[in-house]
């Protein structure tokens, strides 16, 4: 086999900071006295931290990890040992409490900035960053809900990779439906905390050897709690005692029920697991009883933008492979010539193979917008300067979650389609990395909720909660946008900010329609087509992040470097290109939901 | 792991009845000398065997044949030995040898039936099913244009499957560009054939050892050949010399410089050969010089058609796995039914999984019309009763065949990826089927020709060549359609027809305008967005073919059973799904094509 001697970087450095500083101006953040500490030579320090550990931990068993998955070795899962180093390479810099407080341990990081430097981790290898960033996220849990005593006792260990951490939700009959867990909690007659009983799967990270104890956070039931989604608590449930000291003793009662064997993302075990089953399994409660699926959607807003990123930073790496790829690979000549003793030609400039470096990048880097816009509304939530802006903020955050979560999923799994094919034959070999990318990301459709999930949250909850505060102030942060496109004396820009009217307008229109219509509808019948409507508003939204790209970009060739010049053109090419190719798709989206269309809805079980 | 007991069907035997009988009326083709021995109690025979070789041998291996992909042990490529045995029982059954002429050794079948039949082993089995229609193809070739020895010697030992077929196209360093074929052949002094040297890669099956011979069909040029494309001859290598009792003795001089490791279609062996690199390698000439790719290009298109027909019966036994899980799984409420008391209902009763279910019904029996379509093209094109009757099914199949090669390779993956999010999580587990068949099909949007290469195709070649004569008469005959259907008192057919309609006058009219505009134009310009055409036409297709099911389901109705009304009904509800989700979105790519759009033309490589 020839491999080609390539070397695409995982993301592309240029990007980072234009979006980063050029466009949502994250260097201000330092204003704000939680970040008062920081500067634009830190982040980027920060940035280029987490580079290097993407490229010299991350990326060189990204492959291993994903042919040598965790298998179960005397009732014990074994990982590769990569993924150990790796894990405590990202600690010991101190990402898995990066955006935490200083006093908690963590560097107290715009989430930003985190965004960003977690982007190339996820692009490295997600599988084995992912044992980091659960980690990451049960702590994060534990800081915001638990007692001084359970902060003290699980997070420093946490932080510095000693402790992992894991979420488990899901049990196997109950699927996404949370309101059918059934594992208990029955309080110990000591009133020393809860002995736990129930199944759980899915979980990943559930079980492995490379930190010294698992903190699985679980919901389940306390005894005699209401039924539903109003009754389940969190518990923090740790694989081996800690006692007072936060030494590890011995196994607590949980029984690895298996491994679930993954299409892609590989390297994370995920497996099912019974609590109790066997021997007690103890666990302590976090927060309020009844409380957890309050405190696990705190935490699932930025589980769901994580999803978001790590689809971001695949589709990215693959498109900087093909890039590379398409600039390497002679072959075959341009249409009008047909002498075959001329060379064959880069594939780069045969058309159809740029239209699809193009699509990439435009899906690519317009999923980084949202991402990265996102992130910073988790800044501004927390640390605006006024209620009034924490609060849109908060609003904005509510109605684009659901889009970051499964948009850049995706249309990411379409980028690193067209990745494949730009490499043809190659992009479906295991000799390339495209392949890999393929099968990892399409877990990302899946996990966190699911596209349905996803749409019906959209639809059926954020656009109508707080009567429509959150898709008013989106609709309004679009317009400012667009209206100061259309003040510049730039007729690029402006006919950018007119494609983006359409959208916006059509957006605007079509939820009102549907909202008239689905007022005496059937109720089913008026989320039926939630994804019809996730799409187009997806769509609309990443049109407005790349009109404001676009403006960056033009703002900045005032002042660039030739090199730096055509990076810039090619962003303006790249928002072109979404108005013209990628934005259009939504009248056909609209007219779906405005009429609330009753053709998949209408088909009968017995039909089929 | 809780795998649940189920047991889909692989493809819907009623759809196979009824697309062939009651759509295309292949009980007629017996009419015709060809098939005059046929009837159609024989043709239901042979689709109850290959379906019976599909459950029982091809089906229980297809996850084993998976896992353990082929290995070099020993310089030798070893398979597990389910493949041999299942290989065996479709060359037994005739199938390899399905519709060549009885003369040759074959069943003389039409390929409609043939192309049905072979669909059940394409959705138990695509990588063990490679096998024997890689022989079949290389046979069909040979029995075309081999010499009446060549087709003795070889053809009796093929169709029993004792000898392999391989088809070694492509270099390393030419890709999908067959001009830059580099491979080599030289007389031998003795006149006895000529001695090849060269590499070629991605050859499917090209070392195994379940038969007890490969002929390689291989693309070489002769000393003194033409550069380009038309200096390519076609030759017959054997990886062990034949005697002239058809015995195998020695090892020719190819060698087996590595295996390459897909994604999917892993049970087939893909490899790199070297001819003559050490050894002689020594080959017989098929046919007249320089004519190879001229041959090579009339088995393609059967090959073609064959690689969407391996998409489409993926996408059915995703579909029918999917549609069976969505009817058995129990999880979550209508969103109307708050009371956590009641028991969750089947997902079926969900209104965005219902939508997911017909989108895939609607794609993948869509996509089986089409296939079936063209198979019956190549029936006509051989045995209809007139000349021009004949010569309009071949125009007809010019067209249709890049259509039929990439649009059920690209929406059947979409239909795949639909049928894993269906399953939810355990969609990405390798313990259920869909994850599979999300990978081994994702292949057939590369092999045969990429996706943009049919593209090409249609729009550079199909759409211009005679004057237009194939897609005018595609234009007639999908109208012809149309006219019969709103001549129907029918209102649900009408509107329907009206619906095509819209589509095909969308269809001709972007042509029209197209071809004023592109002969002025840049030439790369004017098949730059080829593959938006490729989209628009496919789509409109695809939508008279659910127009001609529908009507069919309309007749077949006034006589049908209850049981079998609600399967009709089934076809007129996709039928509109087609006409109002999918049609629609040709309005879109219309335009681009009709305006030249340059934006992605004018990307330029510095601009990335």
């Amino acid at each position: 086999m020839q491999i080609l001697g390539m070397s695409a970087p995982l993301l592309d450095p240029r990007d980072v900071v234009f979006q980063l500083f050029d466009v949502l101006d994250t260097d201000a953040l330092t204003a704000r006295p939680r970040f008062a500490e920081g500067s634009r030579e830190m982040y980027e320090a920060v940035l280029a931290t987490a580079r290097t550990i993407a490229e010299e931990q991350l990326a060189p068993h990204r492959q291993r990890n994903d042919e040598h998955e965790p298998t179960v070795v005397n009732g014990q899962v074994v990982l590769i040992p990569e993924v150990g180093v790796a894990v405590q390479a990202m600690a010991e810099a101190g990402f898995i409490g990066a955006s935490l407080d200083a006093e908690a341990g963590g560097m107290q990081l715009p989430y930003s900035v985190v965004a960003a430097a977690l982007g190339w981790f996820d692009a490295a290898n997600v599988a084995t960053t992912s044992y980091a960033l659960l980690t990451s996220a049960a702590a994060h849990l534990i800081a915001t809900f638990g007692t001084a005593a359970q902060r003290e006792r699980f997070l420093p260990a946490m932080l510095t990779g000693h402790f992992a951490g894991t979420m488990a939700l899901t049990e196997p009959d109950a699927g996404s439906s949370l309101a059918d867990v059934r594992t208990t909690a029955t309080p110990l007659p000591d009133g020393s905390g809860y002995a736990l009983r129930g199944t759980k799967i899915w979980i990943s990270g559930g079980d492995q050897e490379i930190t010294e104890n698992i903190i699985h956070l679980v919901l389940a039931r306390i005894d005699g709690a209401p039924a539903g989604v109003k009754g389940i608590s969190l518990f923090a449930v740790a694989k081996r005692t800690i006692d007072a000291d936060g030494r590890s003793g011995e196994l607590n009662g949980i029984a690895l029920g298996g491994l679930i064997h993954k299409m892609g993302w590989r390297g994370t075990t995920s497996t099912l697991l019974n609590f109790g089953e066997r021997t007690e399994c103890r666990g302590e409660l976090i927060g309020a009883p009844h409380r957890g699926l309050t405190y696990m959607f705190q935490m699932m807003n930025e589980a769901r933008i994580g999803v978001g990123r790590a689809a971001t930073a695949m589709a990215c790496a693959a498109f900087q492979y093909a890039l590379e790829y398409a600039r390497t690979r002679h072959q075959g000549r341009p249409v009008s010539e047909k002498d075959p003793a001329r060379p064959p030609v880069a594939i780069i400039e045969h058309p159809d193979v740029r239209r699809m470096l193009l699509e990439q990048k435009a899906i690519a880097e317009g999923a980084f917008a949202l991402i990265l816009e996102c992130a910073r509304l988790v800044d501004d939530e927390r640390t605006a300067p006024t209620d009034t802006e924490r609060a849109t903020a908060r609003a904005l955050l509510e109605v684009l979650t659901p889009i970051a979560k499964s948009f850049p999923a995706i249309v990411g799994q379409e980028a690193i389609s067209l990745a494949m094919q730009t490499l043809g034959g190659y992009g479906f070999a295991r000799e390339y990395p495209i392949e890999q990318h393929y099968r990892d990301n399409r877990l990302n459709q899946l996990h966190e909720g699911t596209n349905g999930i996803q749409a019906l949250d959209l639809l059926g909850r954020k656009v109508r909660q707080d009567d429509g505060a959150g898709l008013r102030a989106l609709l309004e942060r679009m317009r400012a946008t667009v209206t100061a496109a259309q003040a510049q004396d730039d007729d690029t820009l402006r006919a950018l900010a007119s494609a983006c009217t359409v959208g916006i307008e059509r957006l605007e229109r079509t939820t009102a329609t549907w909202a008239r219509a689905s007022a005496t509808a059937d109720p089913a019948l008026a989320l039926a087509n939630a994804s019809a409507y996730l799409d187009l508003t997806s769509r609309v939204v990443v049109g407005w992040l790349w009109l404001r790209q676009a403006m960056a970009a033009s703002r900045a060739l005032a002042t660039a470097s030739p090199s730096h010049a055509e990076f810039l053109h090619g962003k303006r090419q790249a928002a072109a290109y979404w108005m013209r190719w990628e934005l259009p798709k939504t009248e056909h989206l609209a007219s779906l939901v405005a009429d609330l269309d009753a053709i998949p809805f209408a088909m009968r079980d017995a039909w089929f």
